[in-house]
């Protein structure tokens, strides 16, 4: 059974029960889990993961994005974040024994359906992307939706690859929806209290500035501990694993002297980005595959 | 406008007439052009390449296929090829302005409508595929049209993705759409007459040993030149570009004290894939844009 995680994201992170309700109407899909879910008031924005297998995710997406709908009036949203939809982001990540080609397909047939059946339009982002200028999400979705409410009518590069195609949603706004890996958080704890180590390895192994595929790294001191800390975003695990990203750490590190203390998963992983000795290799910190493996939690 | 490129195989290598007809029945699409066709009689399969708009070309292609399907009797095909249909495989492949994304929405569509127009299964593959066990098309394609016709009957992991579930077509089998990059074929000549440095070099760059992303390569001895070459496949662009493979070969060249003389493009490659100093940086013979780089042709 192909497993997916969705995490879409909805512009409402201050009314607890409106929150609630989307993701009562994500759970009424028998066989998809909720298993997190954050709020952020400042934001006014919410998280939601789910997961289960594929079509029954996609399933459990609809319904919440009709909630959304129903529930939150962006004309009279506040919030820092920058927003264009109710339910503003969607993406599907592939779990054990699913693949792109299917998270993508999820997308686009999830899309479709928004676009008809909740008048909502849709664009598509990262590897579910029509368009190439829209795979990056926030060149989709940085606008926000008051610019964006007047774009879909004049500019031809903001036409929606579904739904109407000339006006939002009066209330709900636009939607962003798409496929991509599954991101990893995973840091690296240095034997050093030198945060200029950290923030040099940060700088050579990330993508940005030349150096691995999908890696996003900083440079940090953590107080607590009193070390220093490479602190990434693993965006690709398949392009770059988390043991060849420590190796990497551990190389640089070397030449400054500098031996690895420990490193440490923030959330959840997949368990195809853990194998048998990697949590060993990379010497992480109370690993409890029960818990931070997201296919052991259904 | 987003350009495509499909290459469908046909199970048809020996009487031009047919082929000849599903071309036609493929450019009765108004802005889909055949840039290329070739037939080989003993593996009785022909391979045609339509290029233009992306939902032009898989319209095109749904026309061929109908036409092969009446066309072609598997029951009355012999050829060495493995084969599981009248229309064997379908990749699509982005051009500029496509994203893969695109590519894999337009598999699925046409998957979709040749299950239930044409009755015939469909498996996808590659990026398209929806089930991991079937991204690699001989996986998929390599059991035969005779042992898949029993196989779809009692073998779950053989179930078609689109199509009829439990039988294939009775004349035109099965087929197997999906997507993937522009396949580029690249060769580099060496200084040296010494096939051993070309065949090192080879198996120090493929993929499957080791080397570099969506490499296959060979080392031979050119007869007509008295150079010895490394030949490739350069199956993912984006991945391991011309410049890089060419890079690596000249490094890993010079540790045996061998120069590059030149390298050559068969056939075409995409704008993509050849930046503006790349065809002087990989010493590339003979090069004609005009002529090699498959938008320019249309």
């Amino acid at each position: 059974m192909p497993l997916v995680e969705c995490v879409p994201n909805f512009s409402e992170g201050r009314r607890p029960e409106i929150v609630d309700r989307i993701v009562a109407a994500a759970e009424s899909v028998r066989g998809v889990k909720s298993i997190d879910r954050s709020m952020d008031a400042s934001h006014n924005r919410a998280v939601v993961t789910l997961v289960g297998e594929g079509e029954l995710v996609a399933e459990a997406v609809f319904r919440a994005m009709k909630q959304a709908r129903d529930s939150i009036d962006l004309n009279h949203h506040t919030g820092e974040h920058p927003r264009i939809g109710a339910t503003d982001v969607v993406p599907f990540v592939p779990l054990e024994g699913a693949t792109m080609g299917l998270c993508i397909r999820l997308a686009h047939r999830l899309g479709e359906r928004v676009g008809r059946e909740l008048a909502i339009p849709v664009f598509f982002y990262e590897q579910a992307a029509l368009r190439p200028e829209r795979k990056n999400l926030p060149d989709v979705r940085n606008i926000g939706w008051e610019k964006l409410r007047d774009a879909v009518k004049t500019d031809p590069a903001r036409t929606p690859d579904e739904g109407p195609k000339n006006a939002l949603h009066p209330t709900a706004g636009a939607t962003v929806i798409g496929a991509r890996p599954f991101l990893i958080a995973f840091n690296v704890n240095l034997k050093s209290t030198d945060v200029a180590v950290a923030k040099e390895i940060a700088k050579k192994i990330r993508e940005k500035d030349g150096g691995l595929p999908g890696i996003k790294a900083m440079g940090f001191f953590l107080d607590d501990l009193k070390l220093a800390q490479v602190s990434m975003n693993v965006c690709d695990f398949r392009a770059t694993g988390l043991d060849r990203v420590y190796d990497e750490i551990e190389k640089l590190a070397r030449t400054k002297g500098v031996e690895i203390h420990e490193s440490e998963l923030v959330g959840l992983a997949p368990k195809a980005a853990l194998g048998d000795s990697t949590a060993q290799h990379v010497r992480l910190r109370d690993f409890d595959p029960k818990k931070q493996i997201i296919e052991a939690l259904l």
